[in-house]
C-alpha cells in the first residue's frame, strides 16, 4: 500500500460528506493544494499546533484518543479568536503503516472533525517518529477577531468553565476502575472540548481573550504583555471542580493556576460591557467566573489568605509565590 | 530560554519587515490564530508539507539547506496551481533549542521567505525528534486553480526546464571540491526553485498541472487518475541537462522519469492553446519541452528504442519497463 491509496483509503472516504456540506471548500483532498473560497466580509483564522509521541501523550496511546485531543486543542486556539470553524490540513509523521492504527485514528478524526464542525481538506503522511500536526482554519467578521492585545485597565478577567481538571486527569491515568468524579476529570484530559460557541458570543463583548493551554496564569500572561497592563485576581473566585479538588488536596489551587490543558477561555470585558454580555452568557448557560481585574501597574498580583501575593507568571507546575 | 521567547527572538524579527509589507495579513505570529484577508475575488489555495531528518534529509544537514529545501519544495505546490505565495506556518519539533541551530535555520528561512515572497504568519515549535512542517497559503482567482483532474485526449503533455538533475545531485553529496557541472546539480538538490511565476503564466493555458515531486512518471500518473485519461510519451524528448547525463551514465532516462524533488511542473495543454502558450513561455524565457500527448485509452507508453513500451508509474527509482 503506497502513500497515495493509504491517504485516499483512510482520509479521504469519511469526511467526504462533510467536504460536500462545506460550500467553501472549493477543492479537498486530491490536488497539489486544496481550495477554500472565504466569505465575503470575513477573514480566515489560521493556526498550527504539533503533538509529539512521547513528549505529549505516551507512545502507545489510544490512537482514538490522539485524534480527540489533536483536533480539540486546535479547533481551541479558533475558539480563542472567536472563529468559526472551516476546515484543517493534517501532517502525519507515522513510524510505520499500521492498518489498525490509522483505522482507529482516521475513524476518530472524522467523529472529532463531525462534532467540531471542521473539514479535512488536505495534508502529508511521512515516515518517521510518531509526530502529528494539524493546521485549523476557521472564518472570524473583518476586523473582529479576538486578539490578545485589547485588554485595559478596570477590564473584569474571566474563565470559563473549571480549572486544574486535565492535570487532575493526568494523575489518573492509571486507574482501572474510575468512579464518576474520575471518569468526568479523564474525560477533560482526553477529549478537551474547545469552547467555540462561547467565542463567538464573546466576539462583541470582549477586549482580550486566549484559550487556556498552557495554564492560567502563563496564558493570562500573554494577554498581559500583548495588552501592556498587570492583573489582580481573587484565588477564591478560582474555578475549580470538585472532582479536582479531590483528587489535588492541598495542590488544588497550583493545578488550578498552573495546570494547562484544560482549553476553556481566559477572557477580559470591560466593566460597562459585563452586564450585558451577562446576561448572553446565562442565557446560553454557559459557566463563567470573574476572577480579577486589569490593572494599568505592570503586575501580577492574586489576594489569597487574606494578603495581596506576587506571582511568577509560569505555566505547567512552575507555581511560585514570591 | 522558554518557548514563547525563542519564537520571539528567531522568528518574529526577521521577517516583520515582510509582515508589515503584506497587506492581506492581518495579524501574524503572536496570538492564538493568525488573521489573513483574502482579496476579493480570489480563493486560497493551501498545502502542507513535512519533512522528517534521517528520511528526508540527513541528522546532521545544513539548516540553512533544510530552511530551502522545505519552503522551496512547499511553495512549489502553490506553483502547481498557478497561485501567488502569500503566506506560510512552520511547525518545528526539535530534540533541542540549539540556539546555532535554530540562528542558521531561521536565517535563511528569511532569506528564502523573502525570495519566494511569502510571509511567515505563525506555528509551533515542540520538542521531539527532528520534524518539520510547513503550510504554504497563496491566492488564486476564483475558479482558475490548475488542477490535475483537466486533462482531454489530444492536450499536449509539457514539463519545464530539466528532469533527473536533483536525483544526480544526490549522487555528489560527499563531492569535496565539485567542479562547475557538480555544483548546478546539487544546487538543483539543495535549492529547488519552484515556478511560480510559470504557474502563474500557464494559467490561462493549461488543463491540467502538478510540479513533480516523486518523479515524472508518478506525478504524471496523478493527473491521469483524476482526468481519467493515458499518455504516450517520448523518451528522445525528456529534457535532461549535460550535467546530469554525465553522472547518470546509462541510468539517465531512469532518473529523469524516476527521480524526485525537481520540482518543475509537469502540465497539458490543449493543442489549440499551445501555440499561443509557447510565445508567452518563450517571451518569459521558460525552457518548456513537449514530452507527449493525452490519449482517450486508460495507459501509458513511451516510446524508445523505436518502439512502444508500456510503463509502470511508479515513483522514486521504481522504473520498470513491462
Amino acid at each position: 500500500m503506497d502513500e497515495f491509496s493509504l491517504i485516499e483509503r483512510f482520509f479521504s472516504q469519511p469526511n467526504a460528506g462533510a467536504a460536500q456540506a462545506n460550500s467553501a471548500l472549493q477543492q479537498g483532498i486530491g490536488d497539489d493544494c486544496a481550495i477554500l473560497r472565504v466569505p465575503l466580509g470575513k477573514e480566515l483564522a489560521f493556526s498550527l499546533d504539533t503533538l509529539v509521541a512521547g513528549v505529549h501523550f505516551p507512545v502507545d496511546a489510544d490512537p482514538g484518543e490522539i485524534a480527540w485531543r489533536l483536533l480539540g486543542a486546535a479547533v481551541s486556539d479558533l475558539a480563542a479568536m472567536g472563529a468559526e470553524p472551516n476546515s484543517f490540513t493534517l501532517a502525519l509523521t507515522l513510524p510505520e503503516l499500521t492498518e489498525q492504527w490509522l483505522k482507529k485514528f482516521s475513524q476518530q478524526l472524522a467523529i472529532a472533525a463531525d462534532k467540531y464542525q471542521i473539514t479535512l481538506a488536505g495534508g502529508d503522511t511521512t515516515k518517521g517518529p510518531l509526530t502529528l500536526s494539524v493546521q485549523v482554519q476557521g472564518f472570524v467578521e473583518q476586523g473582529q477577531a479576538l486578539l490578545r492585545s485589547g485588554a485595559a485597565e478596570g477590564d473584569f478577567i474571566c474563565v470559563t468553565g473549571n480549572l486544574g481538571d486535565s492535570r487532575a486527569g493526568l494523575e489518573l491515568l492509571d486507574v482501572e476502575q474510575p468512579d464518576t468524579a474520575q471518569r468526568y476529570l479523564l474525560q477533560r484530559y482526553y477529549r478537551p472540548v474547545p469552547r467555540v460557541a462561547t467565542g463567538l458570543l464573546l466576539r462583541a463583548y470582549a477586549s482580550a481573550c486566549i484559550d487556556i493551554s498552557d495554564g492560567l496564569l502563563a496564558d493570562l500572561n500573554h494577554i498581559l504583555r500583548r495588552s501592556e497592563v498587570g492583573a489582580r485576581l481573587d484565588a477564591d473566585s478560582i474555578p475549580m471542580s470538585d472532582a479536582m479538588r479531590q483528587v489535588a488536596g492541598d495542590n488544588a489551587l497550583q493545578w488550578a493556576l498552573g495546570g494547562g490543558e484544560d482549553f476553556e477561555l481566559c477572557f477580559t470585558v470591560p466593566a460597562l460591557q459585563w452586564p450585558a454580555l451577562q446576561q448572553q452568557l446565562q442565557q446560553h448557560q454557559v459557566a463563567v467566573s470573574t476572577i480579577g481585574v486589569v490593572t494599568a501597574a505592570i503586575e501580577l498580583q492574586i489576594f489569597r489568605d487574606g494578603q495581596w501575593q506576587h506571582i511568577a507568571a509560569s505555566g505547567y507546575n512552575h507555581f511560585s509565590s514570591e
